[in-house]
C-alpha cells in the first residue's frame, strides 16, 4: 500500500451550511448542489498534496430524520438519537463520498474516498449531562410538552421564542473509538470522511462496554480530537465567515488574520465570539493547538484556496 | 500495524433474521437482543483466529425507513432509495459494531471492529433494470397506485395477495467501490462490517462518475464479490436453516452436508432451491467458488460453532 509523508495532513471540518443553506428545506437535490460547490476547497487541498480527513455537521439532516421518526411513530419503531446519528453519518458520508469522487474524476485525480462510521467516547460523568443545552429536532406545541417529557424522559425547553424543543446534553469528546482505523485508511491513501455530526456519542459502562448516549457532540471539538489522534499538524474549520471578527456585530468589527492561542482565549473571555456560532470553533481551534497541533485555519469553504495562499482566513497558532 | 496471515480470512453474511425475527416490529430493543444472540457464532470464528468481514441484510430496517419517509413526506424531504440504504448501513453498522465490541470485551478479546459505508457497482445496462422484481417498502391501497406511479415514476405491483408495493430492479454486483479500503482495514487487524443490505447500488455515467441507483442488490451475491475482492478463501452465509435441503417442502426432504458447484448448479436447475430464499444463497455460493473461492458454508448462525467442527451445515466446494 502506498504510504505518503504526514507533512501535509489536515482534518477539514465542513460546516452545516456547506451542505444545507439557511432557509433551504434540505432536499437531496439542494444538498447535492451545495456539496458540489463547497467541496471545491477540499479538491484544492488535495491538489496541493494534502492527506485529508473530512468531518461535517448534520443539523438539518438529523433534524429531518427526527421529524420522520416522530411523525411515523405509530407505524415504524422509534429510534434513539445515537442510532439516528449513525443513520445520518451513513447517508451524508455516502453523498459526500460520491460528489467528491465525481469531482476528482473530472480532474483526472486518482484519490480514493471512503466513509467510516465513527463513535466518539464521552465521560458519563461529564457535567453537561446535568445541564442539557443543545436544541434538537422539531418544534412542539406547549400542550404536548408534559406528555412527551413523561413518556420519553425528554427535557423540553422554550427555544428563543420559536416554540418548544427537545434539549440534549453536549458532552466533551475524549477519544475516537475508531482512531486506529481512520489512521489505517489515511495511510492507505484514502480521503477519510468520518466523525459526521460530531460522531455518535458513547460512554463506557462500569464493565467497560460502549453504550449509546442521547446527546450531541460539538463537531468542531470532535474534529480537533480526530486531528490530534491522526497526528495531523493542521485543522481547517470551514464556516460561513471568511475571517474571525473581533467586536462581532458592532461598528468596531475587526477581522483577524492571525492570533495565538493565548490571544484567542483572551478575546474569548472578553466575549468577542458568540457562544452559538464562532465560540465553539475558537474553542476547538485552541483545544487542537493546546493538544499539540501546529495551526488551525478558520475560513469560508469558498475562500479556502485564497486562504492557503495566505491571502485570507484566520490562522490560530501556538 | 499488525499484519496476520490470510489463511483464515472469511466473509460472513448475516441474514436479516439474525437481526429482526419474522413477526417482530423491529424495535431497537429487539434488534439489539437478537444481535447479542446471533453474533455468538461470529465470536466463535474470531476465537478460532479468523480475520473477518461481516455483511448483513437490511430488509426490515430499510422497510421501516421507507415508511417513515412516506408518512412524513409533507414535513421532511423525500429520500431516494440509495440514500436510505446508506442511512441504514450507518445505523445497522453502528449497532453491530457496538454489540460485537461488547461481546469481545467480555471475553477479554482485543479485536477492533469498524463499519465502512460500501458502494457496489452495477452495470447500467443490466437486464434487471427492464424487469424489476424486488418488492420494497410499505403496502399501498389500490387507489393510490396510479398517483404514486405518475408522481414518483415507480413501478408498483400486487405482492402475493397482500396488497400493492413498489418493485425495484435487483441488478448483479460487479465491483466493490471501497474494496481497497476494506482490505486495508482487514490488514490493520479490524473486523470490517460492510456491504450492508447488499451495498448501495451505483452505476457509472458515460463520463465515468458514480450515480445512485434505485434498486436492491442481493446481499449474498454482494458478499461473494466482497469475499473475492479481499481474497478470502471462505464465504459463510448465515440463514434460518441449519443445512440446505433437497426436495425442500416435500416428504423426501434430504439435508446436504457437502456438494460441489456442479452438483449445486444441477440441483438448482432441477428446482430444489426456492427463488425467494435458498436459491440466491446457492447462486452466491457458486459464484464465489467459480470466481476462485475455496469453500462456502451455509448454516444457521447458532450452529456455526458446530459447523466449523464439521458436525453440521452445508459446505459447497469446487
Amino acid at each position: 500500500m502506498p504510504r505518503r509523508s504526514h507533512g501535509k495532513r489536515a482534518v477539514v471540518a465542513l460546516g452545516g451550511n456547506a451542505i444545507t443553506r439557511p432557509g433551504e428545506a434540505g432536499t437531496v437535490e439542494q444538498d447535492y448542489a451545495n456539496l458540489d460547490h463547497s467541496l471545491e476547497g477540499v479538491v484544492a487541498l488535495l491538489e496541493r498534496g494534502y492527506e485529508l480527513v473530512l468531518t461535517h455537521g448534520n443539523g438539518p439532516q438529523i433534524g429531518n430524520q427526527m421529524i420522520r421518526v416522530e411523525v411515523a411513530r405509530d407505524e415504524a419503531p422509534i429510534l434513539p438519537l445515537d442510532l439516528m446519528g449513525a443513520d445520518i453519518q451513513g447517508g451524508m458520508g455516502y453523498m459526500i463520498e460520491k460528489v467528491l469522487r465525481g469531482k476528482l474524476r473530472k480532474k483526472g485525480m486518482a484519490h480514493r474516498v471512503c466513509c467510516l462510521i465513527t463513535l466518539v467516547e464521552v465521560d458519563a460523568s461529564d457535567p453537561a449531562f446535568d445541564n442539557p443545552t443543545k436544541f434538537v429536532g422539531p418544534f412542539y406545541r406547549e400542550e404536548e410538552v408534559e406528555k412527551l417529557s413523561r413518556e420519553r424522559g425528554w427535557v423540553i425547553k422554550e427555544d428563543s421564542g420559536r416554540g418548544w424543543r427537545r434539549v440534549v446534553p453536549s458532552p466533551k469528546p475524549i477519544a475516537i473509538i475508531e482512531q486506529h482505523e481512520i489512521t489505517a485508511l489515511l495511510d492507505s491513501g484514502a480521503v477519510v470522511i468520518c466523525g459526521g455530526g460530531g460522531g455518535i456519542p458513547v460512554s463506557r459502562s462500569r464493565s467497560g462496554e460502549l453504550e449509546g448516549v442521547e446527546g450531541v457532540i460539538d463537531k468542531d471539538l470532535a474534529s480537533a480530537i480526530i486531528a490530534l489522534g491522526v497526528r495531523s499538524p493542521e485543522l481547517v474549520v470551514l464556516t460561513g465567515a471568511e475571517k474571525v471578527l473581533l467586536n462581532f456585530g458592532t461598528l468596531e468589527e475587526t477581522p483577524i488574520s492571525i492570533m495565538s492561542v493565548l490571544e484567542a482565549r483572551k478575546y474569548q473571555e472578553e466575549g468577542h465570539f458568540p457562544a452559538g456560532s464562532m465560540g465553539p470553533k475558537i474553542d476547538a481551534a485552541c483545544r487542537f493547538i493546546e493538544g499539540g497541533g501546529s495551526r488551525t485555519l478558520i475560513t469560508d469553504p469558498f475562500k479556502l484556496g485564497d486562504a492557503l495562499e495566505g491571502h485570507t482566513g484566520t490562522w490560530i497558532t501556538p
